[in-house]
């Protein structure tokens, strides 16, 4: 199953609306004999790439799912078909499928003599490659994970708006990852006016990667001639409004499922009052700056006892800086 | 010697100017005869507590020490001839005491035939208990910590001015234990009226501690009439200034070596910009303001590249909080 879970996250960011699945087939004796994971939309899903390869091997053998094989008809015919098919004797899954038409796959396995097992590393996976589609289909809206750059003291920029660094090269790197995995990256018009964000993942040398997500620009005002925002490398949506909830209904519309918000903080504060950020990632960076603008503008908090309350799920070094992962304390809404 | 590192721990904030040290007596057969630590300024040394607790049982014995003990006539006799007397074979020690006047005990007691070998624990040991004073006689100023309380977007009160409470209980009770063992906790007048600071020791119920820091308050304006930093509990010093670098020479003549900065943001800003924060213990809760003071105000940084660059020493949760503490990164100054 860890083979299989670290197959669905190379597939990060090019499967939605569909989840990044990774699938292993073990043969009758115990031996790998084909492995897959998920398709773009309308392609085969992971468990039919690993049956692909597996052929004859399959009979008889066993298939690790980081998801609940599904049961119906989409672009797709049902992976419990092809599992049958292939004459697979046992099934192990992660994750069992919430989704209101695709689940009950095990239980149409079990009635046809499967050995059918789930719940196989499923924290991992439900936290990991899978967060943000059971997300989706839990609230019936995108995941969005706020992430920033900051000083100890709390800065996103200097007096004078100069930035570049705040956080050092091993963070920088690690953002463009995050971004990889995404199917959108959301900045307001301010960063894109202050900084000609170009939003775009790139590696440590600077070069495009191939698969550029969704870039989404919010604000009422224009997007200025020229802006890097606007060149061809990826699509860009300009969302001509102040509202949260109104970007991410025009992006579940376009089958997101996974948002990079990457502020900044006027937008990142509209999002957090909204209680429409589910997570967030802050590179905090060993640097003191003592001026300038704050991570996060208002967020609708006047006096202490509001404060947006979170749980700290991780700490960790990103090179020179620290890395803090938080979710919604419980009652604090997200979802 | 780790027993002896912790004795040192029990009297820190006890014994300045003198070192906070630890030691630990085990007889001829290995077995342990005595224990002791530094006492109050003009008491005896941590050597001494323990070689009369030992009493007989020292000779032919080894002593554990944090310090090489001290050679010279200060305000007691040396420690080299208390360990002589008492017919010591062999002695250890962790760090190496770097004293104009005292050093140099371990020569000492190598001529006079005892076995002496230095390094044990030492960098714990230096780090540790050791760590402001051993500062102070290398920069001839005090050790300055400068502890703040922020939310993940660097707030340190809401809008209103609120800040009960910013931080959770764990993280409240560790500043608690770090006062104690602070010589002096300093804060501007602004916080004091503020908040009516008290600036005491204080356990989790709220009692009192039997020993307190002294209290220092800085600025050219008034304390309130009836301010709690006023009363009995403890001494209070106000230094009417705006310069850093002259609250240190008062604490210097008052024989402090370790303090701790508890802010506000002014003093603090004045202190980095200074370059007299020597190290920095942030409880980072995970709360959003969007709005508010920040940890730290003016510093001398107009762009990016002026920012004051740290370096990252550990990071754990206290509680719900993640507690960053950072020293300055090399070339940056501190000493
Ligand atoms: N370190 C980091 O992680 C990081 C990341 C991003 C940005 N930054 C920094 O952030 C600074 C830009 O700050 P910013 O706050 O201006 O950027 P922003 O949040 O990207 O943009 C603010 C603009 O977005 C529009 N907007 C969208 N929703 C809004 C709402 N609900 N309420 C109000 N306005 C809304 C408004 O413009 P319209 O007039 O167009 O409506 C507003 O002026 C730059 O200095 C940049 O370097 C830092
Ligand atoms: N969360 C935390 O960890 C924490 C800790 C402490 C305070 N706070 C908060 O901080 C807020 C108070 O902020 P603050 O900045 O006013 O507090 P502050 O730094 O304690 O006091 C500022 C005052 O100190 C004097 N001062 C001393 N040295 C100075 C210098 N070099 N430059 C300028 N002024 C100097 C000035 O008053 P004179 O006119 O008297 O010279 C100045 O107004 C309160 O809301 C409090 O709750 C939070």
């Amino acid at each position: 199953m860890a083979v299989a879970l670290a197959l669905s996250e190379t597939v990060r960011g090019t499967t939605s609306p569909n989840p990044p699945v990774g699938a292993v087939i073990l043969d009758a004796h115990g031996h790998r004999a084909g492995a897959g994971a998920t398709q773009p939309p309308g392609g085969p899903h992971a468990e039919v790439m690993a049956l692909r390869e597996a052929g004859e091997r399959a009979r008889g053998g066993t298939a690790f799912v980081t998801l609940e094989p599904c049961s119906h008809h989409g672009r797709t015919p049902p992976c419990t078909d092809a599992l049958l098919d292939a004459g697979i004797a046992a099934v192990r899954y992660a994750v069992a499928d919430p989704h209101p038409q695709a689940r009950g796959g095990a239980e149409v396995l079990r009635a046809a003599g499967v050995d059918v097992r789930g719940g196989l590393l499923a924290d991992e996976v439900a936290a990991g490659p899978l967060r943000a589609w059971l997300h989706s289909v839990r609230t019936g809206r995108p995941h969005v994970t706020w992430k920033y750059a900051a000083t100890l003291d709390g800065r996103i920029a200097a007096a004078d708006r100069t930035s570049r660094w705040i956080s050092g090269p091993v963070s920088r790197a690690e953002v463009h990852a995050i971004r990889a995995a995404a199917d959108a990256v959301v900045a307001g018009t301010g960063t894109i006016r202050a900084d000609d964000a170009w939003l775009t993942v790139r590696d440590a040398a600077g070069a495009l990667a191939e698969r550029q997500p969704l870039r989404v620009v919010v604000g009422r005002g224009g997007i200025p001639d020229g802006a890097r925002v606007l060149d061809s490398v990826a699509e860009t949506v300009h969302v001509r409004t102040h509202d949260p909830a109104e970007v991410l209904a025009v992006l579940t519309d376009r089958g997101v499922v996974d948002v990079l918000l990457e502020g900044g903080p006027t937008l990142a504060g509209a999002f957090v009052r909204a209680r429409l950020v589910d997570r967030i990632v802050a590179y905090v960076a060993p640097a003191l700056l003592g001026d300038g603008p704050a991570a996060l503008g208002p967020a609708g908090v006047s006096t202490i006892t509001e404060a947006h309350r979170w749980r700290v799920e991780g700490v960790t070094m990103s090179g020179e800086d620290v890395r803090i992962t938080a979710v919604p304390a419980v009652g604090e809404g997200g979802d």
